[in-house]
């Protein structure tokens, strides 16, 4: 079954406001099974509601509709779909008492507008809303000798996820053929988006029952793999082998497959190696550090480290030689080894990770261009250095760079 | 004139995507006088991006679809608006180059499968691509005797942005009628959404020719007002006359009113009082310095700094007296003086700040709950502290805590 959810409000077609409601109903819908067709997103305009719901009704087997629902002018969903679908709207007198009720409740005056959300579509199931005013609807029914279901939620997604957990979620489940969906998500660093999928493609067109998608982000590509199977078990064994054959394919570039985080994964090696890390930053300026420190508890493995932005506090903070500077200067892979060197005896951790580079859009020279960066990481057992040209603006050398150093510590202690 | 804009990626019917390119592209549009009529969510299906361009070629002037040029077979979108539009699909040798030609520059090596990105639809424009492989199209032609714009983005918001900006902007400035419509953003810190809307409320109602929207985020508010006009000085003047009754009731709450950022701000004081500044932090675990070196150029005042997590670092490398860790503990106001005054003195600078609290969701107590932050701000004229309990999650908590600290420089140099 494929459904479409349609997201209404003018406010949503503005620079400054987004549908999020859409990606809650998404996680539900998979979770009965059921695949999202298409997402559309439109305004207070009845002829335009109309036109979306009329397209929307001969493709999908179910409709989810999302805000317009409220008491005013511009709250024309229930119009809307009673149009398209060619059924009448009656005031409900019951829907009318328990918003009176809810009024009186809260001691507010309820203005005549309110009235308005008593309005039924022919042979709907009202959802009444414990968090608002506005009652959702259910409507089924057959088109074209198929069964459609038709679903108006309110827009404030607090009110729509409960309304949806107390009213919708079992309906739906009821209607559904039972499924048992299974999803991972692996998580690659250290090679580009084509490279990976000229190596991945082989092995992902032999599993025909298994839906995969690639998504590529700075420094970071993730895997997306979902099946069904005859049951749960069986819809996870059949992951298990097309992971374990990505995985065996992509080797240790793959460095999450439960949707965890770099600095998540550096977290967990960090901790059952019983290491601790410090870091000495240049071009980051301490992003690898914050994003080391967006991690819960990271105080037991990172102690802390130095934003040696001026070649003053190179030395002063984490003990680079004035000479190293002078002679190779401060974008080098001497000087790179050490800050990760001084830092690691300054802190008296287990592990020193230095970054130094150029990460624009002004510094760069022909010897030196814009994204070149060192890394290099110190342990008691040696140096390793990493030298990169990364690509794009000021933000993405400097996000590019953390992951690298990120990804350093994470071979390491692997 | 009006627009509809398509994201294509079937990514974006799951859970974990959000198509956030719209956003941006609205605003674009908006400010030439182009509405967006709809906006819709396709996955990478060639039948399903037919369908919904079709749609939506019926309905708007200009059509923009962004994602699906990629290298991958799922990257359909090519294909699908030629047969939308009924027209070939030819590879073009200058296309090739270009993208052999960036491989080669990185060094990379081109798999077969990038030489889709160079098929380009009959009669359109290419839009070279600085920023990746995949270059924009822009056919434009006559459909039912109306003008249509059909304009072919690539996915990645980097990518997107800058090929909007340098290809496709000016373009299209130059099909849609002149409108003279002037836009400002007052960005506001140091007050909430709902004390900001009362105050400001009774203003931004007389001006019933002025678009006003309050945006609320962590630590900072905008005010967004709009207006069109006979002329563009006409335009600007009324937004004058707004913006000078705002600022006259928020006062220094306002930090900028031309959309630069608080750390862009911070940049233009230092600058403008030839003032320098190192920051010792520990629960922002280095956001303040990474926020403070994302802006370009800002080498010229910041030398550095250090993340002082544990508080054997604390000591170390911003002299924080062992005594005060052991009587007050490490959150606290004693601590953050001496982070602030420490770091400075070490660095040699104008100014020092001190950032010291529980970021959670661990580590509270009765007493220092999770939320407390205390910030130091370290001068030659002496010392301020601010004392906060900010709500939220970890990520809220320090990103509250970085936005306090920079405003306390802001206000130190205004």
């Amino acid at each position: 079954m494929i459904a479409e959810i349609i997201a209404i409000g003018s406010e949503m077609l503005t620079p400054f406001r987004q549908d999020t409601n859409s990606l809650y109903l998404t996680a539900q819908l998979n979770n009965l099974g059921v695949e999202i067709g298409f997402k559309t997103i439109v305004g207070d305009s009845l002829k335009d509601i109309v036109r979306v719901t009329t397209a929307a009704l001969s493709r999908a087997d179910i409709l989810l509709l999302s805000g317009g629902l409220g008491p005013t002018e511009d709250d024309l969903t229930r119009e809307a779909v009673a149009e398209t679908l060619g059924l009448q709207l009656r005031r409900d007198p019951a829907v009318v008492s328990a918003i009176e009720r809810r009024f009186a409740e809260h001691g507010w005056k309820m203005s005549a507008n309110n009235v308005k959300q008593s309005d039924v579509i022919a042979g709907a199931a009202v959802l009444m809303n414990a968090n608002g005013t506005a009652p959702g609807q259910w409507i089924s029914g057959k088109s074209d000798g198929k069964e459609k279901i038709v679903i108006l939620l309110p827009g404030p997604p607090h009110e729509l996820k409960a309304l949806f957990e107390s009213s919708v979620l079992e309906r739906l489940r009821a209607k559904v053929p039972p499924q048992f969906l299974a999803s991972r998500i692996l998580k690659i660093t250290g090679m580009g988006e084509s490279a990976c999928d000229a190596r991945v493609a082989p092995i992902y067109k032999r599993f025909t029952d298994v839906d995969t998608t690639i998504l590529a982000g700075a420094g970071e590509i993730q895997l997306h793999v979902k099946t069904r199977g005859p049951t749960a078990e069986a819809a996870e064994r059949r992951l298990d082998e097309i992971v374990e054959k990505l995985e065996a394919e992509l080797g240790d570039c793959v460095f999450s497959d439960n949707g965890d985080s770099l600095e998540q994964i550096v977290s967990y090696f960090l901790q059952m190696r019983s290491a601790t890390l410090a870091v000495a930053e240049s071009c980051t300026g301490g992003l690898v550090a914050e994003r080391l420190t967006s991690v819960s508890g990271s105080s037991r493995y990172f102690v802390g480290g130095v934003v040696a932005y001026s070649n003053e506090l190179k030395t002063e903070l984490a003990d680079v030689p004035q000479d190293l500077l002078d002679v190779y200067g401060a974008v080098s892979e001497q000087v790179a080894r050490a800050l990760a060197e001084g830092i690691r005896k300054r802190c008296g951790t287990t592990l020193g990770v230095g970054v130094t580079g150029v990460a624009g859009p002004t510094g760069g020279t022909a010897e030196k261009p814009v994204g070149l960066v060192f890394h290099a990481l110190a342990s008691e057992s040696g140096m390793e250095v990493i030298r990169r040209n990364f690509p794009g603006d000021r933000a993405r050398i400097r996000w590019f760079a953390s992951q690298q150093a990120l990804d350093m510590v994470r071979r390491k202690l692997m």
